[in-house]
């Protein structure tokens, strides 16, 4: 397995896999892996000829009361899943690398990144945004894969693909729970084991929603108040229920929705959600 | 010579190009093409083994009041003069494909465009950075050859690629003039015989600067003095001296800079510059 620290070496080594006429398939991450990052892994390498992955904690996403500094760094257990998954070469740039001292670009993605964590979290699409963009330019990939986890940020990289006509297929991968139903996120490290059993109340109430939409439930109102009093022990940032395409809230539910939270337990902010596809009327 | 209407069909060709070996050379025009870009076309046709220019007069540069609708289409004469520099494919998007009716991506480059034509005009370098960010998505260049004409974009254009990893090298290439001084611009079909003389002070207080760099004067604000002096016959926008990498404006001149100059001659605005490299102190 390669390790590359520069773009430039990062591109070199594309190219020439690229040269041999083979596929590239990429998955960014922020390290700290878990069973979500390496489901998307599974999927690069077997689905793509070469598999690359990012490790990189990019700065230009948090915002200055966030946690940058305590986000979780487990390097050698990144590797060993990433050998265990067959990933072919890690890019792991450095932060200095990435962000010269007067670095002054930026990638923004207007509409789909408003609302939800766009509205909490004002500068963090415009980070993730940026920094796909320069992975994407550095590995030059065919397909990328992004969890379903974040589906609004899926959304935006899909949108941002499709308007800046870069070269890359986004492939989004189905969100992964623990078997209690604890959807799988590197701050889930940051849970007492108090908090995580208190933090169930939010996939328990997205799966109350999902069966109230299998029922036939179509008021997206009284979805969101049911998943509210479900989320009552956390301390909720959003409940929304958006269209699946534009991420923009809908009162009554006729096409593919997220039903998307985003909640406090102590100190650690955690994201779920359900998507819902209603038959189509014509079928 | 090929012509591609799409972004696909455009990388299709690139990619194919490319897996043959071959570097791709790319100018970006918005037609009307001058012998200022018949000089880059000549330059990307010789040093790369595949050269593209694109032809696409970009909306998102220009704003409500500009001349978007009035700026020169002169298809026919543009297809003719890039057989004649060896082109090989031209990229010529349509303005609907370029922007879907819910289009929401930008790329912003602070710093180098804020001063100079980036404050006379407050989107244009987005809509340049957007759109040059696309056209290069779309050709995926090895080499990009931009005129020193527009040396503001120029430098937007060479951070924006070094900001965001992008795999092009820009190549800036000297500004061509008339015989009698004129800088070459498409705008300049705009203006009337007697504009077209008066215009000709533009040119002339820039050497006039040239000549008092080169006999020594090192104070920026005596050369915009004379440079202020010369174009009175003009209704000048802006006269700076800046930093040739960063467009900061300077008071003294100590490495390279431009000397740039906007002006409006009746309706019509045109820009010129000259680029100063003081000898070395050291040498």
């Amino acid at each position: 397995m390669k390790i590359f620290r520069t773009a430039r070496e990062m591109r070199a080594w594309s190219r020439a896999q690229r040269a041999a006429g083979k596929s590239i398939g990429f998955v960014p991450t922020m390290g700290a892996l878990h069973e979500g990052h390496a489901s998307l892994m599974r999927a690069a390498s077997e689905r793509d000829d070469v598999s690359v992955i990012s490790i990189f904690v990019n700065p230009a996403q948090f915002a200055p009361n966030e946690d940058l500094d305590q986000y979780p760094r487990t390097w050698a257990a990144d590797l060993a899943l990433a050998e265990r998954t067959g990933i072919d070469a890690i890019y792991a740039p450095t932060a200095s690398g990435m962000y010269a001292r007067d670095y002054s670009t930026f990638v923004l993605v207007g509409g789909v990144s408003e609302g939800l964590c766009g509205a909490s979290r004002p500068h963090f699409f415009r980070g993730v945004a940026t920094v796909v963009t320069k992975l994407f330019n550095a590995v030059e990939p065919d397909h990328a894969y992004f969890g379903l986890k974040d589906a609004q940020q899926c959304a935006v990289i899909q949108r941002m693909v499709r308007d800046l006509d870069m070269g890359t297929e986004i492939v989004p991968m189905p969100l992964i729970r623990e078997e209690d139903g604890l959807a799988l996120s590197s701050r889930n490290k940051y849970l007492s084991p108090e908090e995580r059993k208190r933090a169930l109340c939010i996939s328990r109430s997205l799966f109350e929603a999902r069966a109230m939409l299998e029922a036939g439930e179509r008021d997206a109102a009284v979805i969101k108040e049911a998943v509210r009093d479900g989320m009552s022990p956390t301390d909720i940032d959003y409940v929304e229920v958006v269209d699946a395409a534009s991420m923009r809230p809908v009162d009554e539910i006729r096409g593919p929705v997220f039903v998307a939270v985003a909640a406090n337990v102590g100190v650690t902010r955690l994201i779920d959600n359900i998507l819902f596809e209603p038959e189509s009327p014509k079928s």
